[in-house]
């Protein structure tokens, strides 16, 4: 078993998106007089992410940047929760659709992803956009070796192609590419297209009460607490 | 004029290629009895390098990685050489081959890149696939904040796509995109399509009788005498 790269889910597994978002948010909200908390934005922005990247999957959208999908669900989330986006204006907007670039990582992602790199092929594979992903590795210090995922495989995780052509751009089998992921979902897809798995728990990315992926569900080639436990039994 | 990531060509501007290739491919010249020096062999495989992306560029062939390419020009080389490369062998081939992963920055190319990433998003916009750049980089220390290029654009740069679309995936202006290179017919092409220019001289990459790109052909928007100059010109 020879795993020659490590690509990462990011949101979630790499940074901690729901309190960033939500710091991120706050002045918005309070400047703009928004009826919602910090975290319950947060929560009520991510939930529209699913639903438009299905969009583009289902194949009624063409492949779209994930930037560009937040911008929209930014504007629909704001006019139900009775805020006018125009009021607002452009400007405002488009900063404040960058907080998803300011997302801070896990307290020990970065060692543990420093570690790690000095085995394996390093980089994100998350549905994020070139843009998105590069802007935040370059903020928080993230030192991948390269910017995969979505805008490259042209296809968001889980469709197949998202995981394969991944393993096609780096030249190697999918079974010498690891997905390391928070989600049991998104390893499920991946061991599905042949690539290897390792989970990593995250029990607070949705909050102090989270209820899932709060351990594996099936046996992964690798589980680890977090990046730094991962990375020593990767042989790291 | 506010630029907000550089990109760069690779092969002669970061990476001295020809001494590189030709310190590769030496001990299987030797092994293999193949008539031809170490350097006289890197400047033929090379000469093969436009007229191989020309059938893409025109249409003939669809977007191939330059991965498989150097192999279809190597094994058409030795057999011009007189040398046979079934006898050589598929394993052998595909190691030499790689000698495109293992060039060598020019001695100050990876200071003055730490330098210029300060400032700005750095990354590759070369011919060169995501799999060949990224193990060139992790190789040589090269420190990109993305692996951007004909890959990621499906286009071959002179092409106009090749800049445009690097532009797009980072979602900046062409304007706010800097291309550097050592060659002014590459740095024509990118002022063509938009980009600013920096000129870097790279007096001997065809060695010490070369008489192209000695000096700019245009009033380029920077001209350094190498990264560490070009840095501190670009404010870093």
């Amino acid at each position: 078993m020879t795993v020659k790269a490590c690509v990462f889910d990011v949101f979630g597994t790499v940074v901690d998106w729901r309190t960033s978002v939500a710091r991120e948010s706050a002045p918005y909200l309070a400047r703009h007089g928004v009826n919602a908390t910090p975290l319950g934005f947060a929560d009520a922005w991510r939930r529209r992410y699913q639903p438009a990247m299905e969009e583009c999957r289902s194949g009624r959208r063409p492949w779209t940047r994930l930037d560009v999908l937040h911008r929209e669900n930014l504007d629909g989330l704001l006019r139900d929760l009775g805020s006018d986006p125009a009021k607002i204006g452009e400007a405002e907007l488009a900063e404040w659709n960058n907080a998803w670039r300011k997302l801070d990582p896990w307290p020990e992602a970065v060692a543990g992803l420093t570690r790690l790199k000095r085995n394996y092929i390093i980089a994100p594979l998350s549905n994020g956009n070139i843009a998105l992903m590069t802007a935040m590795a370059k903020r928080a210090g993230i030192p991948w070796d390269a910017i995969l995922g979505a805008e490259v495989a042209q296809a968001y995780k889980p469709q197949p192609e998202a995981y394969l052509r991944t393993a096609e751009v780096l030249m190697i089998r999918p079974d010498e590419l690891c997905l390391v992921a928070a989600h049991n979902g998104d390893l499920a897809a991946a061991r599905k297209a042949g690539l290897k798995t390792a989970f990593v728990t995250r029990p607070t990315e949705h909050g102090d009460d989270q209820a899932t992926d709060l351990a594996p569900s099936q046996a992964w080639d690798w589980v680890g607490t977090d990046f730094q436990d991962l990375a020593g039994k990767m042989g790291c």
